[in-house]
């Protein structure tokens, strides 16, 4: 190691998701995934896990559409959020100075190759939970809320790429992630990458668009604290109504245990046990996946479902609504009429 | 075996408790147990658990003190019920038919030898969800409901007697019960004893009362599906302001993983794990638990705690409320003020 | 209720699988389920598991194919086992007493109408643990084993029949069985049915054997504790390199937590959660599944594996060993090579 | 934040543990807790836990007694490593270089202020699985044992300092690890210290020696995946006669769910669940509490055993073998005889 490793990023801070339908998503985000409003503000409300330990993790922003609005890190100090924002407007992909969020300082914006919009910054508002919200505990953010599903953190997102080595090289030298698990093709093309700035083994990924459309949306997802917890959650998405697109199973890759339900705007959102696995390695190689290896499904030997590969936000330009390109596995998902 | 087991009680049906704070032991039934309101007479507020079949399986009734209204078993016809009758009246302990209660036929009262009202009926009425609570699933009596700790079904209860010799036979003899696990103290009195009519390993048990009073409750158990849910009821619990007596811990007499606390209205509420230990053999043979061998603790080797050997509902006389005998341990039992 | 139920059969017993590969099939159910071996005798392998309390759960014996050997029922009481053989003589599918067997007293064999052997025994052998395998708990039958995935009590099987609804019938009047679920198909032909004859939801089923042969063997299902231990066996599997077919998912028919393997002797083999349903009412109503409703998959989307309609034990004729009907799906199965 | 983290040791490595009973605690690490001997040399055995990617997480050593051989931390970089070295020097705590150690480059050994032997390295040998250990999955660094308890990775350990404030500067200053939790006795005197490198929300902690006696241990930490398994691990402690000290339960302080037991050689053992609480932000503020709170218990309400307070390894002076600070409570530990 010739080089030392670039430490700025601390780690994933929140989502902006855009929804067309914006009050039957905040009705899914809080009835069902257990979550709490902690702000509004213009279009958006703020929203958070009682684990996030600041003010929200995600922001819900009405719109015309359904997709990603804007990714945001924070940075480890305020010295490594210049030096990340150096290198970022090296690379002639920086959008410049954003001021005035909700809950945060100054962040720096930036589309990745991809066109996704991407924020790093370092002020914060920490979460003060309001006398109902205030947990037994002190060292713990908010309440426990024993509604719904109770998701506890924010854990990773899932991007579409057109090309998924450009992106996953802006990333490791702009910002400093690094590549735990990605999957090659037998053309050497790049399907799939996944990068941490943490000891989670991966922070987000990028998989391939085979549509050849840039800037789209694959999932978020929120972590529960056992694989028990994400089996009783399939009890209440099915209680609830929401369609349930794959799971609970474990991923091959990175051994996620995953659940995939589709919110009322169209995103797919996953539920995932969080962080029994870590990587500790500073100097983790890479695991690679080839083609055939994929073929085989997940790690218990489930098929990867078709819609898995076509569905993102925004829905393709042609179909009507997000539901439109899953809608025949939809029409199936429910048991009970 | 010479003669053929009696098996006229199908399964404890439900219980009635006192309550001298209504409004809160309704609240904390509902809000943090996740009970459901199926039903409202008198002064009595009828509750259920998602998978209780039966219209309820608690009758919350306001007084002016906390304690056991009565103890509630189905018989598994209606000519079981006869004999059961026939033989009740026989014993001299029999209280006469009680008709008109809500949600079940007419059932014929008793006092156990200890002085406890219990009833056994057949004719009960099957849960009918309303629209906004049916099952996604149609083998199940109601929704998910996602609230709380969620309670499965009613599992069991526990009584305190005076003489537990006198009241196993008795319901050896005149019900059918068949003894599962017992306590024999070295002076050869019974100091416990685990009945069931079921595959249950018990429906109920009744523990030696030590201040000789007869007629006294000790606590009621709703059964959760996996011990994690157990946990995670601690945190609720503890997060709902709820005094936990003691637990989660695994008991070694029947190895029911259980937790401990007091509702608003002084009764001990235990939630324990829904089962896995089942009572399979017709000729089981009664596991008896000495003295020394009850000194050892729990099964991991936790303590007993000692209101667990002095607290029951009501109140002793002379303690002005259901919290008196056990406020020394109340007292610290929370972590945050 | 005019005619009061048949309450003579306790519960399951035994099964004895043949195999056609008795030392991988042994090592199999010793090594990866946990289970243990309690006697040899000809060319059978006597196995249970922890929490059986009979001497055996499982006869292995070594064939030249694989299927069953026979399925037998313990009786509640010598009389109880006396009625039954009256009741099955009558139907004129008795085979006669069978002396001699390990660990119980003589059993009354039949046919059911499907062609399979059954039997009924009432006096039975305890098992008595060796020291090294002797509890902690004196109210456990054996050590849990730390071994494997550790299966703590025969649970059920599954036969496959040409005719349900005749098999259904004869288990329901000449045994006592009651029908909890059962799947009729639009032309009203009944193509699955599950029986109890305690508080479990089942004891056995019985679904639509496609190929018009008789006599055919579909899983046998050993029980865990939760649904944590199914995920974790499902781990376990694959590092064994055990073939898993399908799960875990949740059924929607009976809400078993499944996962399906096949041991090397070709026998399907399921594990799946212990007890947390049971069904306690005397008059349940049995659920009826349409066909349209069985479409939708199981409980939360997943799509029912096509093998589990076509494999069963012993293979098909001409088909040269118990892998070939599911050969396709068997060589994707693994993950890594 | 005017100055920038020290970000230079990556995670715990190793802790080299004295035993008295080498033989009996080696078959306690390999076949009770699931482990796998991965190396011998000189008086040591080398151990590791599936999920360690490292060859070994625990070197146990034959000694005349028990106690901490050494801890070792890994560096993030050869650069980090050498910045590290140059701080610990200038303290004057400095040992000096250490090489030839098993399975690691040269490690730079130092004392804490209370007399502990730690090292810092860099270069390490990455666990390479034999043919019959290699996983099936290929993001995995070893096959999953199946075996008693199987824990995971090593997660933390915890020591014993007459002074906690100045080994908490210390650890701070010279090493850059950061400070989660803490307790503060009225007195103003530093009871505990919970100390972090990584988002685990610690990698060590030290707590109060309460005999004035230098360099004693409290205990080592081995994570495993969910609550559930540390139960389960409760029940195969208890059948392989393993002394359980105190819990399942929860810790207020750090929220660990725990399970302390005593190894054959006399040294605290703990389990616990991995890494559902991460502490993802980098200016955590710690979270301090006070005597009065610490009085509470822990999370549930469960007394702090007084053997957590007096037992350390090796044990005090006069004290005959390790077990002597305990014995009164180890005699009565166990359930059945």
């Amino acid at each position: 190691m010739d080089q030392e490793p670039i430490l700025d990023v601390a780690h994933l801070g929140h989502l902006e998701l855009l929804t067309p339908k914006p009050e039957e998503s905040l009705r899914f985000f809080v009835d069902v995934m257990g979550m709490t409003e902690s702000g509004r503000q213009g279009d958006s409300v703020y929203l958070r896990a009682w684990d996030d330990y600041e003010r929200y993790s995600l922001q819900l922003t009405a719109s015309t559409t359904s997709g990603l609005g804007h990714a945001a890190f924070r940075a480890r100090s305020p010295q490594a959020l210049q030096r990340r924002v150096k290198a970022i407007e090296a690379t002639g992909l920086g959008l410049g100075w954003h001021e005035g969020e909700l809950g945060h300082g100054p962040a720096y914006r930036f589309h990745d190759p991809d066109g996704h919009v991407v924020e790093i910054y370092y002020e914060t508002e920490w979460y003060q939970a309001p006398e109902a919200l205030r947990p037994s505990l002190k060292n713990q953010a908010q309440r426990f809320p024993a509604r719904g599903i109770n998701v506890r953190r924010l854990d990773h997102f899932n991007c579409l790429a057109v090309d998924v080595k450009a992106n996953r090289e802006f990333f490791e030298s702009a910002l400093g992630f690094r590549l735990t698990e990605q999957i090659v093709l037998d053309s050497g093309e790049e399907a799939g990458m996944w990068l941490t700035a943490t000891n989670k083994s991966y922070d987000f990924a990028y998989t391939k668009e085979a549509h050849g459309i840039k800037g789209r949306f694959h999932h978020i997802t929120y972590a529960l604290d056992s694989r028990e917890e994400i089996l009783r959650a399939a009890d209440i998405f099915l209680e609830a109504g929401i369609p349930i697109e794959t799971g609970p199973h474990k991923h091959a890759v990175q051994q996620t245990f995953f659940l995939y339900v589709f919110e009322p705007g169209g995103h797919r959102v996953e539920v995932a046990n969080a962080g029994a696995r870590l990587v500790l390695a500073p100097d983790w190689k890479p695991i690679r996946w080839t083609e055939e290896e994929r073929k085989k499904g997940q790690a218990w030997g489930l098929k990867t479902i078709p819609t898995f590969h076509s569905h993102g936000t925004p829905p393709l330009p042609g179909h009507h609504g997000p539901d439109d390109d899953v809608q025949l596995d939809l029409s199936t998902n429910g048991i009970a009429s």
